[in-house]
């Protein structure tokens, strides 16, 4: 089973509000539709869902509890969750809809649970679920942000993914120098002169982050961008791909 | 915690495809808005779903694996679900959407799954969730549908609800002369005359089925008509009221 990410920025032109990149999220679809393996997709904000977090102050830790919020956020991401599933209808995906608010939830410390087995079900059934990053009920803050590449790294765990694909703006994590994708990382001591410093951290989904969550997996991750969709789909491992110990 | 199970009949014009019974909804969403007490609300599909489910061949136990004809008993469903949290909006209810086919699911012997840790996230944190009946994936079989009533029964079980509430066409359940309202039920026994037999079943949500479903949980639960929602939300018990022995 293969874990897909497809990241906000990708399907999204980040910098006007509510606008898909329609031919990215086709050529994006089309990739997808030639993909023979079980496949669970996830996408991202963009910007759908990063305005209306911004505006009301939502992050992964911040919560917001007035239900105006909360619905700006979670229905401008079920609106663009809409459009990808009906762009991989239009090629015949048989994708449906999965919505983590519904789902899941933090404890008071912001332990995510995320039930999977409907997930699961899913697949086994034929079907190409279709999560995206969103809001989810956190003890004590109301609702919290939940990132696409949460939902990526939880369902990659419980699923037991075989591989995890991060399609994103960039071609795989690049080198100190910024032009040369690393075909692998095997450790963050690896990258951490490129990625910043061991200390280097990122709340907004940024590589490092990313890096620090994909080697924590039991799966290996590739992350690439839209060019090399199809050769992943296909087995290739384009891009950078990210193998941890675990 | 009070589980209220508002009928799809009740909400929806039954004979007209797709149309809501505006007045009601309006009128439910303003007793929900009076109630002081930790709320979760399910309700059924009426004249939204029940084509759609008809037209594909689906019920709780025959399975759909066309991904169009899910799409189009989902998205019916959604749809609703989106007016009754629009009313409740406008009644200053903080009702949030959780959609079924997100969270559960039914294993090869048709057993419901449905966690419920979300959903009391939610109350706990100040939310109405608003669930609805719905389809969920089924091992072997693609999916089934969901029923409001299915979702009342497991929901007061896991969240060990205090009281459940069934807002319903008819005013509680009906003595064999049709027309007086039984005040209370502790056996099926009671009833069994009146409900068609002791061997009396129905798949479609009819009265026996409900009867015998509320009897099995371990909270009381009163069966009454719209007239009486405010009544009920109050902590009164009209209509009538089922004590099982679990």
């Amino acid at each position: 089973m293969i874990v897909l990410k497809l990241g906000g920025s990708v399907i999204t032109e980040k910098d006007r509000e509510e606008t898909l990149d329609g031919e990215a999220l086709e050529r994006a679809a089309a990739a997808v539709a030639d993909c023979d393996e079980d496949l669970v997709v996830v996408h991202g904000g963009g910007s759908f869902g990063h305005p209306h977090a911004e505006e009301w102050g939502a992050s992964t830790t911040d919560g917001v509890d007035d239900v105006a919020g909360i619905t700006a956020i979670h229905t401008a991401m079920t609106t663009l969750n809409a459009f990808v599933l009906r762009d991989l209808h239009d090629e015949d995906v048989p994708a449906v809809p999965v919505h983590p608010f519904s789902a899941g939830h933090r404890d008071a410390s912001g332990d995510l649970s995320l039930p999977s087995e409907q997930v699961e079900t899913l697949v086994d059934e034929g079907f190409v679920p279709v999560l995206h990053g969103d809001l989810v009920a956190h003890a004590g803050k109301g609702a919290t942000v939940l990132s696409g590449d949460e939902i990526v790294t939880a369902l990659a765990d419980s699923l037991d993914a075989d591989r995890v694909g991060v399609c994103s703006t960039v071609p795989g994590v690049l080198d100190a120098d910024g032009e040369t994708v690393l075909a692998e990382i095997s450790a963050f001591e690896d990258v951490a002169d490129a990625l910043g410093g061991s200390d280097a951290t990122d709340v907004s989904g940024g590589m490092a982050g990313k890096v620090r969550a994909l080697l924590a997996l039991g799966s290996p991750a590739s992350v690439f961008s839209l060019e090399d969709l199809s050769a992943f789909l296909d087995g290739e491992e384009p891009g950078t791909t990210i193998h941890g110990d675990s």
